[in-house]
């Protein structure tokens, strides 16, 4: 497959792509009724997720079902916990819970591991994945960066506040900046090996970025960011989205890392956004409630949205994921409205 | 009392205090072992809110026990539902519960009501703690601001989405900013009332405001808070503090709004918000989480917020609410090193 068949690559190559892309954050996922057929074939959602043929058929209904132009993995950011040690279940309603969460001063140590090995079902989702897309519509890999996946294995769950995790980031930078390490190089073995079985794109996802001060996330967090860009550049060559959630805290921040793309949340517009990326890839940043909205106000905000990310590539997308009480119509339609744009001319971006 | 008294009223009134002040976002809390010795008296958190004897007294508590520059009110921003015609409960661990949210389309109307009349119990609780406060120690009055109280109302408590209220926003802008308009006149005559019982400063809490774009918020939102404080001008002359968490979204939205003082999170630096209002007065805007880091760090971070706030006065609190496993000790170590802050030199201003 070549750069030229698909637009969200182009876009992630800097390219003007041949037509405004579009993907959906958690695009496989509850809204979708073939998703819940799927899905209620299974217990628990562990058993679902380490079900290779099961995520694999998640994860190519949206670009059959709704039209989007790239599939993302169905699988979790916490994959890389139980190998790590951690006990993870995930309780109907309440989202991940730890029974044996790393807290500071504990004396426990977390170990690399090889993701072929101990994650062999997500290499094994995305060959299935690989072989049933058509061959225009790309697969993206994903994984939660360091902070957001140490929030869950310090406070174990439950809740929006981590205060666990930012309590010990406060009291003890440097023991838990080593923590952030390991978890860095955990997460670029597990990214290499996505894109190794056959994805073509790489997600990030800073989930929590947006729960603490700049300053802190400069000092304690973007380190292990950046040490993840690094060991990840040197394994593959596949284009890296970073998402941020809260990123209109962070994006001073940000704006220097080693990513392709800049993913935003909807609380920055991407005006603001280009000011800080330049003419650099943006992908962003539907507010997941404007789904539920009339069409026209939906076509209207996909026209508004062009116009502010213009300078550069943009890929649509939301700015979180979608909910699970989004209307189908009105994903559609933003889907529609994205494809109705007119293509854009190269000389808006000088 | 005068303001010269008060370095916390100084600093409102957009003079240079007499020394730094600093008061705590819920500080009259769980975390405090008196707080709870009171609140263990009472069945539910309803029935302690209602009694105010009992408000009063743990209102008093943290000026004589902790030592900030000022006294909150001990109440609730949802204090306005019931007599709006809604059902609330606070269920143990699990916050606000409405049984009748408001919902797009079922034709209920809120019809404004007096404060006074309906809302006794609070008017009575300020005026026990006028009484029991020292002179120099200001009482702080507060309200929800319009969208906080409305994403409450329409989504019926449990979660931080609030995504029937993000719906019903994008769905129907204009229906929903009529109810926006209800609350924003229903909350001026309860802070108006709170400042007539014996408030001397009184606090707009925006404490959802950072879940919305900022587009959505000046086009849906903002009209309603202007109308708050217009109205609010017409009736007291005590000064506003406007809090916004999630204010780095936010920002240039609200910097022109006429309220006396800007209360931040800790998700944007002083200094940023200092290039906003310019020489008006911040408040704010250390991590809860801080107070579990070592005195050292704490006074560090104190001697950080006091630089960047440099260019106007600062009353210095936490960005958002003491949570209740905070240590004693810790607060105590941020008040003494605000107290310990050397006098603002006026030239600094200019």
């Amino acid at each position: 497959m070549g750069l030229i068949e698909s637009p969200f690559l182009q876009a992630c190559a800097g390219q003007i792509p041949s037509r405004t892309p579009v993907w959906i954050l958690r695009q496989a996922g509850r809204y979708l009724p073939e998703y819940r057929a799927v899905r209620s074939k299974f217990p628990d959602f562990l058993a679902f997720l380490r079900t290779p043929e099961a995520a694999a058929e998640v994860t190519c209904q949206p670009p059959r079902l709704i039209g989007v132009d790239a599939a993302i993995l169905f699988s979790d950011i916490l994959t890389v916990l139980p190998p790590l040690g951690f006990d993870l279940a995930f309780k109907e309603g309440e989202g991940p819970r730890l029974s044996n969460p790393l807290r500071s001063g504990d004396g426990r140590t977390l170990e690399r591991f090889d993701p072929v090995m101990e994650l062999g079902y997500v290499m094994e989702a995305v060959r299935h994945c690989r072989a049933a897309l058509p061959t225009d519509i790309p697969l993206i890999g994903f994984a939660g960066a360091p902070w957001t996946v140490a929030c869950y294995a310090v406070d174990g769950g439950g809740g929006k506040e981590f205060s666990k995790t930012r309590a010990w980031m406060h009291s003890d930078p440097v023991g838990f900046g080593k923590i952030l390490d390991v978890l860095a190089d955990v997460t670029a073995d597990h990214l290499a090996a996505q894109a190794e079985a056959g994805c073509q794109a790489l997600q990030i996802f800073e989930s929590w970025g947006g729960i603490v001060a700049p300053s802190d996330y400069r000092r304690v967090i973007l380190p292990a960011v950046e040490r993840l860009l690094a060991r990840l550049r040197e394994r593959t060559r596949v284009p890296v989205i970073f998402y941020c959630n809260g990123a209109s805290t962070l994006m001073g921040v940000l704006d220097g890392l080693d990513a392709d793309v800049w993913a935003i949340d909807w609380r920055m517009s991407l005006s603001v956004a280009r000011t800080h990326v330049g003419p650099k890839p943006l992908q962003g940043n539907f507010d997941p409630c404007l789904l539920h909205a009339p069409e026209e106000t939906i076509r209207k905000a996909v026209q508004l949205a062009h116009a502010q990310a213009a300078g550069g590539p943009w890929i649509a997308n939301l700015g979180h994921g979608i909910m699970p009480d989004a209307p189908v119509s009105g994903l559609k339609a933003l889907v529609d409205a994205v494809h109705a744009l007119p293509p854009v001319v190269a000389e808006v971006w000088e």
